[in-house]
């Protein structure tokens, strides 16, 4: 269902500390250059002193400077993210904190479908939306990736890197052209196990935390099984989201996939029959952000004016679950 | 907005282990009597080998029967829970897989807001589902409180329970007079930090437990200053969920708050000049369940025939955010 909202406002925080690829080598005693090779990744930013509720809350302030509203303008608080600061309570609610809004009662709740939350946030809050519950609503997605990385598992701890990014959506004016197109989404939990952290939760409490159970306190990933398994859902989930749209391929101006693996992508985009310049690419300069890194490549082609009002966009990634997700929308 | 959806389908699911208050003075070495007559809960259910995902996923089982549909009619699974099964994928991922439906594609992520995530969940699906995007929609609530208690703190110890409840919400036909006739959520983090788990995220990583750090991965909770500052805000909170319903609280057929605890929940009771019939409490029977205590309490008042079709309810409650929700709705 078309839902008439659009992106007013965008900001991103990324961490003080740049890890480039010689630094991976070096952690994970690989001869210099092997990293970036492999993965694609020629630098990443890890978190020092900054929080996840901290780089949402100042990527949030520019995203809300740049759709001109006042922070108490705000209907709701998302947070986006696959990863969690605390346990209890949410991050949207540490966010709104962060962003001194402790005593506006602006709503805050987390929606989390791990690599995909920015995108299943913005597709459920669209709704409520479109249905006039909210006017401005913020979607934040910050993740902290290198805390939980598992530096012995060359295929995921090569690839990841920090970061946040916000997004202000506002219900569109009669003049506006853009809107949500269509969206879809589908999990499959067969592949639930083939990336995950067991631990942190109720089932692996961090009590048990030891020598021999550290590995479940951190990520662990069967990328080939994973790709394997996407690519095969892949043509079906595409067809199925076009369908009754009136669109194609063709009519999109820039694909925006979610940065799981340079050569993952790479598969990917020559399986769409799509040249690289309508395919977002940023994995060389940030890495795998987790659910942050669809909203940063879209940040990225809008900077770069690859991505212009009335352009339609189709975001697309795979995520822990696992899931596929994609939405088309026009800028 | 009005949402025309249903409830068709309820179940849950309570651990095998029963835990009075004998037991639980004896954890605390206090004296025979003393937790339930601070609590007044007279037994709750403690996990043993049971997991949050096989709770969720057996309290759906007989959601879905009560519902009368099959497994794969189900458009979409969230679990609404304040806790996580593991630190990635998502809670519902994990019921998805427990509900062999694997291979389904059945969209399955999470929505968090402590122990309002039932209500949010409930509140921002009804609207996909008044647009037409989902049919029936399956929320889980399933949580374990168990494993994060701190034992040293009494105050919040002595209150908590483990189980799952389920519902299947569906969108109604012509002859149904069911439907969501209002909802309201506020966040004030200025309370942010009266109930947390500071530890388990990404802030304080499950490595840095130890035994002067242990207590950051427990719940702690400062119980009289939430409860200050949720009377402060409630009466207001109220208002504006029935302006604009023509509906006053003499119209609500039964209000059922969230389980916070005894006491409080007499206070609540008596600001709204409400009698004890018409205020649905199940606290001495299954402590509280964080997310699961509204839609347990929703389901005994069913159960028990004390909720009928076409009677008014009002979901009310509060949660670590510090967060405050409500919905409307006619059975």
């Amino acid at each position: 269902m078309k839902r008439n909202i659009k992106i007013t406002g965008i900001g991103s925080y990324l961490p003080k500390r740049i890890v480039d690829g010689a630094e991976i080598d070096k952690i994970i005693g690989a001869k210099n250059g092997w990293s970036e090779k492999k993965s694609g990744v020629k630098q990443r930013y890890f978190v020092t002193d900054e929080t996840a509720s901290y780089m949402g809350a100042e990527a949030a302030k520019k995203a809300i400077a740049d759709a001109g509203i006042e922070l108490n303008e705000l209907d709701c608080i998302v947070s986006g993210s696959g990863t969690m600061e605390q346990a209890i309570p949410c991050n949207a609610s540490l966010i709104q904190e962060q962003l001194g809004l402790q005593h506006s009662g602006i709503p805050a709740f987390d929606i989390n479908s791990t690599c995909l939350s920015f995108l299943t946030a913005l597709d459920m809050i669209s709704y409520a939306m479109e249905s006039g519950r909210f006017n401005h609503v913020l979607i934040v997605s910050s993740e902290i990736a290198s805390v939980g990385l598992n530096w012995s598992q060359n295929e995921s701890s090569i690839l990841f890197g920090d970061g946040a990014v916000a997004y202000v959506f506002s219900k569109t004016t009669e003049t506006d052209s853009s809107h949500i197109i269509a969206s879809r989404m589908e999990t499959y939990s067969a592949g639930a196990h083939l990336s995950e952290i067991r631990g942190g939760g109720t089932k692996i409490h961090p009590r048990n935390y030891a020598d021999d159970t550290k590995e479940d306190f951190l990520f662990d990933m069967d990328g080939t099984a994973i790709f394997k398994l996407s690519y095969k859902l892949l043509p079906t989930f595409i067809e199925k989201l076009f369908k009754n749209t009136n669109l194609t391929m063709d009519d999109i101006k820039m694909i925006v996939p979610h940065q799981a693996s340079a050569s993952a992508m790479k598969i990917i985009r020559k399986k769409l029959s799509v040249n690289e310049e309508r395919f977002m690419t940023i994995i060389e300069n940030y890495g795998n952000m987790i659910a942050a890194s669809i909203p940063m490549a879209l940040y990225e082609a809008i900077k770069q004016g690859r991505v212009k009002r009335g352009d339609k966009v189709f975001l697309l990634g795979t995520s822990a679950g696992l899931s596929i997700g994609g939405i088309l929308f026009e800028y």
